[in-house]
């Protein structure tokens, strides 16, 4: 008996109309070439298309089992060699949310959303497997199998967030859990070979203050058709600076444009926010990354 | 004008049986504890959890528009501080596809589907945009500006694999393009400081040769409750080898759990396949790790 014979998977509807406006919020213009020649449109690429980052949750409590739905989209994705490198701690204690908080550039959100997962860099289950086996695993050590627990865990988690959304909740993910892995591990009582990536704030977005799509960089820019080529790279990032200003004039933020912003977040160890000792950090985590 | 104002969100069907059926092929167990209390279902969950990895793809043409649509929903995935450090080349060249074959461990699906997307850490880009401002951005340089990379084109990548499947297409992450990364960036034609991460093989299944879900381990090993938890790990992972062995057996693959297999993978350096030497890889590729 295998699945695909039990499954009743139902059609997706497809959705006329939408596509357009879809591509128009996403690209922040309304000449997106390929527009014309889309195959078809379904629910699930209208909640994809339709992503937004939600930093302001209201008081709605999540439902019961939706935790539990959202492990279950994470775990659907797929991961390497199915050794499945993450692990995800759900918090949900006020305090311990706010101590976290204060961790992670003391984010409000943290505090305000009825739920933080944060996603793990998991080499600490297969260790401890392995042991009961009565083996070292020497490729623990290795900055690869590092890696594999950094891309399984963020594939798992953009499944949640997918799933998240297909049910009209909001989330947004936290990258300053690294301001400080060790006391985050300490606070969750990780064990060594375990890196906290990312947090992820969950809830229903308040409805008094929406967020809007934000626009990206034209597709020329990202997507290169057999071999890297970036000629197209400083017109589409010109028109994007543009785009981007548009966006930030309309959401009240100061108009800085894309180049701006982004070269200022590089431009000096300091402006990494205690991120540039994450080398350090990864050691005291029992991490070699030979 | 704001794009929760002019969208048309369909409407998520509810969509009744299907879950527990999910579930049950997900976890390989009729037992899954939460299955009682979820809380609604939709088209999207079914396509996340109904996903499986796909090697056997058949001659069908990709549609027109396709690969646009796939990108625009890896462009809408959630980004490090909209820094957007990822990129992507499309390979339809049936010799180049054969020639990265060969080096990602001679897998006969890169040769077999219609398309092969290589997901780029891409930190090249906002380099070149630094230099036209007049800036060197120390940033680059550290660990951190790198996983920000892997991240981010892992979030953009997942985004892709659900819109493919809900347009009923099939794919496989390809690892091993991590074993060869200079002469694939040489074959991309890659600048310094951009690494391919993985690929991802596109096109539709053939039908004759359908995939199966792969249960994954139980929920109680992967889901912690404020604090990691690891006390429910030996009694899961015991009930895993023998759900996974049961799957082996339908497979036609020798039962040799998941332990056992998993402890292989990481027993010795050589193991890796040559992925050991990564670090000497991303040196090559201009990445100081600071």
């Amino acid at each position: 008996m295998t699945t695909h014979d039990t499954l009743e998977v139902p059609p997706q509807k497809p959705v006329s109309g939408t596509a357009d406006a879809a591509l128009q919020a996403r690209y922040g213009t309304s000449g997106v070439p390929f527009a014309a020649s889309l195959p078809e449109w379904n629910s699930t690429l209208e909640t994809l298309l339709a992503h937004r980052s939600v930093r302001a949750f209201s008081e709605r409590p999540l439902p019961d089992g939706l935790l539990e739905t959202l492990i279950a989209a994470a775990q659907s994705a797929p991961n390497s060699s199915n050794l499945q490198t993450w692990s995800v701690v759900a918090v949900r204690d006020p305090e311990r949310k706010a101590r976290i908080s204060v961790l992670a550039a003391d984010q409000a959100h943290i505090r305000h959303a009825p739920l933080l997962l944060v996603w793990l860099a998991d080499l600490a289950r297969l260790e401890a497997v392995a042991a009961r086996a009565g083996v070292q695993p020497e490729g623990l050590h290795y900055l690869e199998t590092f890696l594999v627990g950094i891309i399984d865990a963020a594939l798992a988690a953009q499944n949640a967030v997918v799933a998240l959304e297909s049910l009209d909740l909001g989330s947004v993910y936290i990258g300053a859990i690294r301001n400080a892995p060790e006391q985050i591990a300490a606070e969750l009582a990780l064990p060594p070979h375990v890196l906290p990536v990312f947090g992820l704030c969950v809830g229903y977005a308040d409805p008094t203050r929406p967020a809007e799509v934000k626009p990206r960089l034209p597709q020329s820019v990202v997507l290169h058709h057999e071999r890297y080529d970036a000629q197209a790279q400083p017109a589409g990032v010109s028109l994007y600076d543009e785009i981007l200003s548009e966006f930030q004039a309309r959401q009240g933020q100061s108009e800085a444009g894309w180049t701006r912003r982004s070269v200022e977040r590089w431009r000096t160890r300091e402006s990494l926010h205690g991120r540039d000792r994450l080398r350090d950090a990864l050691a005291a985590l029992g991490f070699e990354l030979r």
